[in-house]
């Protein structure tokens, strides 16, 4: 399925509009039949708040569109060829996805790692460990960029390469000092994908919602460092939820950036101590490949999909 | 039940006869009907070795009980009261074992606690903790006397009450420098146990054969810190044959102190990270009590059980 640059362009003033998140798109787009028509119908509706929802202008969409091309970004609408078939498979999966770089390493097996940003020597070491003997298994690393175990992830495994999942806009790389990282990523023929618009500064709430789209990239998410509530448990519980593997890396009971994981591996995740104990778990998925692949909304798809309530922006229904 | 002083001398020199371990002895009584008669069968019996087997004469084994008793140690025997009561549950229990101190808190619920000699610092403070911790739960510390994890153990239940375990001869303490935590433990009302006779120096195959006593005193057996291949494992699968819990207190990949707590929790140890994971695991059997208690030898049993082979210092069957 490929949209055309109208479709493209409805799709994204759907999913702009105020108060549609993706489970929202999606029970517009098989209400309505597509995009337009849902845009079409959109003054007529209120959401909970009983306010009418004003989509943002063709032209406003247009802009969005030109200024994601000129940073080297497109705009991949869920059930083209280039969206990331995993991802497509998770509830909530983005209907539009911003993605710089090679958007075919999305198509590669990958695993999340992920962590404490305010990680450990020792957890640092283990993370460049794992991630570049996954790459060398052949898997392509996904993480969020953040400081720390994140950021030793994707640099330990640029060669084979690395795709990063930003809770912003794709011009508003967080951390900022992490711009030189996202350069190397590009470089190196990795991916760097984006969920919320051009200019969008990430909020506290765009993380953990960013992290449903990691978990939902990958075969499986290794936790390596997570206190307790950390966004790292929050990546784990979407891989869960999507039907991933868990994994997690032990550490001492006395140290806290380990009481997350050691307590994941309680929970039944598999425990992480060496790369094999990664790549023997997910063999046997590799060999199934991708098991579940979604179909386009426009092509006619009339099932409403459950989508995570939670992570819709607020419902109109 | 509770042996005469003869039947006592009986037991003695048939378990101290060359060639005749825990599961010869039982096989014996079994087909003679009793030690007495089974001693003097043995001259007319040969070993694998084809050698005859010699019994210690009565005047040696009256020495060993007189040394015994001078260090305050008693030969307590299986199916007495005094014998713990889960001990003689398990599989290649000794005939005899010689007790210190007091042998009723070997009838109280117990968690073996073993690990590294060459423990670190972090395996040492939570050793400290657990042992407390599982000492206020009204829980008896078992352990192996040695240096590191076992030490600590001991030091931090003095108070609530521990037991060790000798490989060698209740006068022959190993290492030399634990005479001191020896008395410590003693004073504190806890007890000392020995399967081998006085005098007897633990040779490298003493501490395996002495860890199955260790974890069948206990309801489950927590390993802290152990490296691939270390004693401490083998106590954990001693543990699991007997049909006892076996806890494994995770640490750092990099750290190859882990690497056997990491791998036994991979193969399905639980995870201890606090102590609260120790008693809510043993919580029920402590309801269910003593699940399963051996009846004495010169009781008239004549089930053949199974021990372990491996135990045995050789069959002469």
């Amino acid at each position: 399925m490929q949209l055309t640059d109208g479709q493209r362009l409805d799709w994204l003033r759907l999913i702009r509009s105020e108060g549609v998140g993706p489970r929202t798109f999606r029970t517009l787009i098989n209400r309505f039949g597509g995009a337009g028509a849902a845009l079409e119908a959109l003054p007529t509706l209120t959401g909970r708040s009983g306010r009418r929802i004003t989509p943002p202008s063709r032209a406003e969409a247009e802009d969005e569109i030109a200024a994601a091309a000129r940073l080297g970004a497109r705009l991949v609408a869920l059930g083209e060829g280039d969206y990331p078939k995993l991802l497509q498979a998770a509830d909530s999966a983005p209907p539009l996805i911003a993605i710089r770089g090679e958007a075919a390493i999305l198509n590669r097996p990958a695993i999340a790692i992920v962590g404490s940003r305010n990680a450990s020597a020792a957890g640092l070491a283990f993370t460049e460990r794992l991630a570049r003997g996954l790459g060398e298994a052949g898997l392509v690393v996904v993480s969020g960029l953040a400081r720390g175990i994140d950021a030793r992830a994707h640099r330990a495994a640029l060669e084979p390469g690395t795709a990063a999942v930003l809770a912003g806009g794709q011009d508003r790389i967080y951390p900022a000092n992490h711009a030189a990282l996202v350069e190397a990523i590009l470089e190196a023929g990795g991916a760097v994908l984006a969920e919320m618009p051009m200019g969008w500064e990430p909020r506290g709430r765009d993380f953990p919602r960013r992290n449903r789209i990691i978990s939902g990239l990958a075969y499986g998410t290794v936790v390596v460092e997570a206190a307790r509530r950390s966004g790292s448990l929050i990546t784990a519980r979407f891989a869960l939820e999507q039907g991933r593997e868990v994994f997690a890396v032990p550490g001492s009971p006395l140290d806290p950036r380990a009481e997350g994981t050691n307590d994941l591996i309680r929970q039944g995740a598999t425990l992480v101590a060496e790369v094999a104990h990664v790549t023997k778990a997910i063999a046997p998925l590799l060999e199934e490949g991708t098991r579940k692949q979604g179909g386009g909304f426009e092509q006619g798809a009339d099932t409403l999909a459950l989508d995570r309530p939670d992570l819709a922006e607020g419902s109109i229904f």
